[in-house]
């Protein structure tokens, strides 16, 4: 099945291809305020950026009442450098006091996987 | 913000609220084929079905392109009692068999949370 163009996720095939667990998981889901004022755009560079950084290792994302992200790593340590990543950092702010009504991270280690 | 009414999730509200970690995720990452073929009411019943489990501690679903579900529990016997009842089991055959392109499971232990 091919993805539809769409602003959230220019270049990413469903589902993510990760390796044998174990690796890391960070859960993002939001609830958004109305407007884009500029989420859009930036969605779009985060992938980008993430996508560069060490220890990425694929990324899902969906958006229906609520919006629903995982990204996946090979290491605790590449999440502690994406989070602290600047221009990241700046996208995390403009998130709280911008885009989200309210919004939850969860950290994981992934232990299984299977799927067909 | 209240939630929309949505055939797949009719009394949830977001993002779900989760104890205190170490708990355990489900991520549910899938691609859906053509049609309903009867998915949007097994998925209710799923969804009422694991809301009774022993261990059910949230659930969060989004659908765009592809869908992600994702599931919380207070341990990983609860996922496996889950995964091994009985009308639980007849639905996931069905979704290999009518309603999944390609799915990914990923059994998750939650160690950090956060947000706003």
């Amino acid at each position: 099945m091919t993805n539809d163009a769409d602003s959230e996720s220019p270049e990413i095939n469903w589902p993510a291809a990760t390796p044998e667990p174990p690796y890391y998981a960070v859960i993002f889901t939001s609830v958004r305020r109305d407007g884009d004022a500029g989420y859009s755009e930036t969605a779009q560079r985060m992938l980008k950026l993430a996508s560069a950084q060490p220890g990425f290792l694929g990324f899902e994302t969906a958006y229906q009442n609520i919006g629903i992200s995982v990204s996946y790593w090979s290491t605790m340590n590449a999440i502690r450098a994406w989070k602290a990543n600047a221009e990241h950092v700046l996208a995390q702010q403009r998130g709280k006091d911008e885009w989200y009504a309210s919004y939850r991270v969860r950290v994981c280690l992934v232990e299984r996987e299977y799927g067909a």
